[in-house]
């Protein structure tokens, strides 16, 4: 089955919003149904696009979902777009109409002449009126395509998707699931390369990567026995690089990890600036396992809170294995926790040195037993996305040492 | 000038994500050319599909921007597809092979096979060699057609949207210009309250309202010399509620007036977690005016470091007016700078009292002569919009206290 949708409107074509409601019916569709959107177009409020588009979708599709411009204003004319593309009239119904006056009343309002333009649908659509707004949903074929009309109004949106779309669409014969696998630490390609021995075992199932800085992402897509075949070879092929699945973030392996063991954490953060901190704690009940972070954005700062020497500080500069290792073991004193973890670096755009030039970060994470772990990174990245990569990069030497 | 745009990629139609970058194209089309994207389409990661959006782009349009499918991985095939539609062979480019290896030698990575397969554009394609990743972006007419080709990483899409595409696009004949007035700490429809006054002053200025919690911008877009009056205009019925324009932020606001003070700031956070600090320090050289943040997230690490006191924690707890002002007089004294502030609150979902339920927040700010201020805050949010209303709240406490 070919599903298309067809958004209308110029704010979505001018940069002033993004196309969220498609968003919404892709996703109920795949979940609801286990099927997938196959095209999506988006065109201006002139009536040649409109119509060139439901002609061009009706060549092509089994079902069309076409939103917005089904309003009272001059530029709403979606339903006779409609009309035209199918060679019918427009016709008053007179169950939207009486239920436009409804609603008008009940809100004390008077109805106009542009209200009633509300009521006029394509002659032989099946009407669907609309509980959360006064234009109503409509059904009609175009040739052998089903076409489904609705107003952009995101709750009217949502409503009549849930109504009237969605229960007039079989499930597809095979319903599809989707399997996120994340890792972060390695680039895309490498990921493929570990993953594509799988590509001939599993000819049905969609293999897609995903880059959102610093992480990597696998997509599997295909029939739900498939992909969890398929998910299960490429997690034993990902191995400990990968972090989580799906919702699952890289903070929330850290916590859960800490919690399983019952210990806590303390940071000293001096590039990423609170970054690590902020997203361990965005993990509700991260108290239970992060006890502080110092942000040591000065060398004082570092002397006082982490426990740096000045010596080292005079030897080694802020930026130094040693100086990481003294922040990571100086919070981890402070606050008498089992895990101290440091990232200490240049984020630029200025600073930096020959042997460690912006981009360079030192990470160090010190726990029970005698356990260090020392890491020098360069990422030659702009500032922004520097201290991202260092902070999940700690993130990361955290839950592995976590898991060592 | 008609110009459409078409994105590729399976995770823009199965709800994963929301087509982003094509705003970003769509806003600077608008405000650098005075230029409106007349189509867009969204296809599937599939070769025939994309040929056929190609090809149908083609016949209508002047210029398209096409996006997605220029990784290195299996499911990216954009070039090839390219290729196909222009009816000519795939060649490697000997200066996108160069960037490759350049870029990985860099990093220390090794190139492998499918990393060059990113060289390959079709031939007589200009190429562009993109300073933010490591597949290039490529121009190339398919009949009387102009095709700018970008991969779809945000950051890399951008970088190629402004130096590959927009100077290669003639400006439209009356261009426009968009201006951005930001604040923060009131709703839209009261930020639209203050200014609707000018609407019948300036009937050709569109003004648009964008929400982007916690900040509501009002956006201006129309002939430069109208767009230019109505922000002097709108700027003066707003008053200090705007904190910044255009690209200026919160945190660049806080930090210039630290700057232009020569003076510096210590912070003490709990329920932000880092996301005041990680929010100042995005800003470059804060060094010089952020001396540290004490994410103290557990009673114990309030008393080391923020100078709070068990009586203060057993007589108000934590979340309360007076360990608030404890948090920013302790770190200020710690630090020795002028300038303290702190927040502390319930984040939930977890926690919270009968008198200050989940949302509840404290700010204090201490400074020179004696400056305090304290302030209590209700967000009535989910956990993630709490902590960044609460960081805004300080932030921007920060800036009229040092404006005071």
């Amino acid at each position: 089955m070919r599903i298309e949708t067809i958004a209308t409107g110029d704010e979505l074509l001018t940069g002033l919003i993004a196309d969220t409601n498609s968003t919404y019916f892709q996703q109920q569709l795949l979940e609801k149904r286990g099927l997938t959107v196959r095209w999506s177009a988006v065109v201006r409020d002139l009536r040649e696009d409109i119509v060139e588009a439901l002609r061009a979708a009706s060549a092509r599709a089994d079902a069309v979902l076409v939103s917005g411009g089904l309003g009272p204003t001059a530029d709403d004319f979606t339903a006779e777009c409609a009309a035209k593309a199918a060679g019918v009239e427009l016709v008053e119904h007179a169950g939207a109409v009486a239920h436009i006056r409804e609603r008008f009343h009940k809100r004390g309002l008077e109805v106009t002449a542009n209200n009633l333009k509300q009521a006029l649908v394509p002659k032989g659509a099946e009407v669907v009126l609309n509980a959360e707004g006064s234009a109503p949903g409509f059904v009609l074929r175009i040739g052998r395509c089903t076409f489904f009309f609705v107003p952009g109004v995101p709750r009217e949106y949502r409503w009549l998707v849930d109504t009237m779309v969605l229960p007039r669409l079989a499930s597809g014969e095979a319903p599809r699931t989707l399997a996120v696998i994340k890792t972060t630490g390695i680039v895309e390609s490498k990921l493929e390369a570990l993953v594509a021995p799988l590509y001939p075992k599993y000819p049905n199932v969609t293999f897609g990567y995903r880059t959102h800085p610093p992480e990597n992402h696998l997509k599997l897509l295909g029939a739900p026995a498939d992909v969890e075949a398929a998910r299960r070879d490429s997690l034993a092929l990902i191995g400990e690089l990968a972090f989580g699945e799906g919702d699952e973030t890289l903070a929330g392996a850290v916590g859960a990890l800490l919690l399983e063991r019952k210990q806590r954490l303390a940071l000293a953060e001096s590039c990423t600036g609170g970054l690590v901190a902020a997203e361990l704690t965005s993990v509700p009940g991260a108290s239970a396992w992060l006890e502080s972070s110092a942000v040591t954005y000065t060398e004082s700062a570092k002397q006082r809170w982490a426990g740096v020497t000045a010596q080292a500080l005079a030897e080694h500069t802020a930026v130094s294995e040693v100086v990481a290792h003294q922040m990571a073991s100086g919070v981890r004193a402070a606050a008498q926790v089992e895990w101290g973890a440091s990232v200490t670096g240049y984020a630029g755009p200025g600073g930096g040195t020959q042997k460690d030039p912006v981009g360079t970060v030192y990470l160090a994470v010190v726990g029970p037993g005698g356990f260090e772990r020392v890491a020098r990174h360069s990422f030659p990245f702009d500032r922004d996305r520097v201290r991202r990569a260092a902070a999940w990069a700690l993130m990361d030497l955290l839950r592995r040492s976590l898991k060592a």
